[in-house]
């Protein structure tokens, strides 16, 4: 019989099959393609984007020339606009508001097809530390009460360019999602004055079943209520509200067990299309973010969301967290 | 510039892309392909399903043998199950209770090929009926507390079988997507004392903008606050909680209403894949759902979910429901 399991921060409930589990081979999905051609991400192609905001890059070289390895420009098609005043207005019944924000790209690397599995570990370091000085900037803008930061790779995943990216979007409200998980773990402290991030962490180094790396810093295990078959969520040990707060030796920790989460997820599913959301607290607020823990959720793009998903946000699970992790663990 | 607009039934923000708004056109989507193949929704392979438990046919004819108009079947691999106790327990921090539930599989038609457009009104009536007969025989469980009825075209859409069928799932607990509309709903019924869905119908009658098709029961419109293209909602003009208490001659309008929307959406883009759902209030419970209004959400799938809507509950609609509603209006 299958199994319903509810999630104690947001109160989802997810199916997991466990009666005909989903075995990796099971799923069929729209493996990434490199089709190449000429790529505004690529090193002499850099007068094809808007001038860098941010770049890490050899100091004696030009802006906007080739030489960089991380470079940060503004979206040319951004889905919010940094000019301008929030003006918030009624219409009858609805809210509106003009869509201020900011909505910037960070490319990964001059390497057009290599992804984070075949980068150095100092290469994704200077990522992850960009994605930190990136929303260290953008949260100085007291009209942003969150930054996100993303990544699509893959067109079943929503990337609509392939050479290696990260959006940042900087929104001037906390949005809906992470408002609930927000409240969920701010309820869960009151109730027990504990992060309940560290308590589902102490549980599952614990029990060890769904756990898939670990290192000083961090544990990688896919959750208890995944939404999605082999999602993985990465979660740093010391408690921490804010990603941009992250010390140097855990930004080190976190490249290793980032490259190696995505690389083992590549190695059981050949260009695999994914998402990774980092989760962190809003900025700008008073909104009590006490008890929320900064995390990084990892899925793979193996299934489609259907109408049951969409009507009830009830997600039923293939393959159940444990052999995930399970299969995960066993692949080299 | 882009527009922010705020749900008012449950809070969500989306981004409205106003600046360079999609046109039909521009949406590249994976079309619905019959590949044909032993189906065991045609006639002659009735065997190859569970025996049907809800038919419309000939009343001279045997039950599992040709001759049906519409036949519901249990689903051969549910997602949950009708036997047993539903048991509710704990994992150290996590919940979780034994998959009871109802999984069943409505037939739409004999045809192989034909799609709700394709059908005569009278043979959508069918179906119709046959969702409320199987809604009010599986409330009679009183461990269900909500029953959903949702429909998955093409593959994309998530349809494991191209014959035109709709799946009705019974829940042991309302899901959360649900609970939360429930209580947008309510919260403005207490504040207002009157219907929100009502109120929305009204201003959207007199506004006209984002109506595609009106009859004297039934108005379909794309919603001020769309997460995606093209989504058009059809709401009965008369308040009512539940989908199952619809009178004769609402049937007979919804056949007509609802075979229009989607024959004009795949006019507008032949083969497109698409979900519909109703929503409906919880059964068996004492969840107020007070100021509920049932209704019908239709999604045509063309666009793909990507990391910034699983990170944030936040939607970006390239087309604005406003163009839309104008481009549905103007196809024949």
């Amino acid at each position: 019989m299958s199994e319903l399991r509810r999630d104690p921060i947001g109160g989802r409930w997810v199916i997991v099959d466990d009666d005909h589990p989903s075995k990796p081979e099971d799923f069929e999905f729209e493996p990434q393609v490199y089709k190449g051609g000429v790529c505004p991400f690529c090193y002499g192609n850099e007068e094809m984007t808007p001038p860098e905001v941010g770049v890490m890059r050899d100091p004696s070289g030009p802006a906007n020339f080739p030489g960089w390895q991380v470079r940060v420009v503004p979206n040319k098609f951004p889905a919010l606009e940094i000019e301008g005043e929030l003006q918030r207005r009624g219409i009858g019944i609805y809210d509106m508001s003009n869509g201020i924000g900011a909505h910037e790209v960070l490319i990964e690397t001059p390497y057009h097809r290599k992804d984070m599995p075949e980068l150095l570990n100092s290469e994704i370091e200077k990522i992850l530390q960009m994605y930190c000085q990136r929303t260290l900037d953008l949260k100085k803008d007291e009209r942003f009460k969150y930054i996100m930061i993303f990544k699509n790779s893959g067109a079943a995943a929503g990337a609509s360019l392939e050479h290696a990216h990260t959006q940042i979007v900087a929104l001037p409200m906390i949005p809906k999602s992470v408002m609930e998980e927000i409240k969920g773990a701010h309820n869960y402290f009151d109730f027990r004055e504990r992060c309940i991030f560290c308590d589902i962490l102490r549980q599952e180094i614990q029990e060890q079943e769904r756990v898939v790396f670990e290192n000083q810093y961090f544990v990688a295990f896919c959750p208890f209520v995944s939404r999605f078959p082999f999602e993985i969520w990465t979660v740093p040990k010391k408690h921490s509200g804010y990603f941009c707060h992250i010390p140097q030796e855990e930004v080190q920790a976190l490249a290793v067990i980032l490259k190696e989460t995505i690389a083992k997820v590549k190695n059981l599913f050949p260009g695999v299309p994914y998402n990774f959301i980092i989760h962190s607290s809003p900025v700008n607020t008073d909104t009590a973010s006490e008890g929320y823990h900064w995390h990084i959720e990892f899925i793979p793009k193996l299934t489609r969301v259907a109408g049951f998903e969409w009507g009830s946000g009830f997600y039923v699970v293939p393959t159940p967290p444990e052999l995930a992790a399970k299969y995960l663990r066993e692949k080299k």
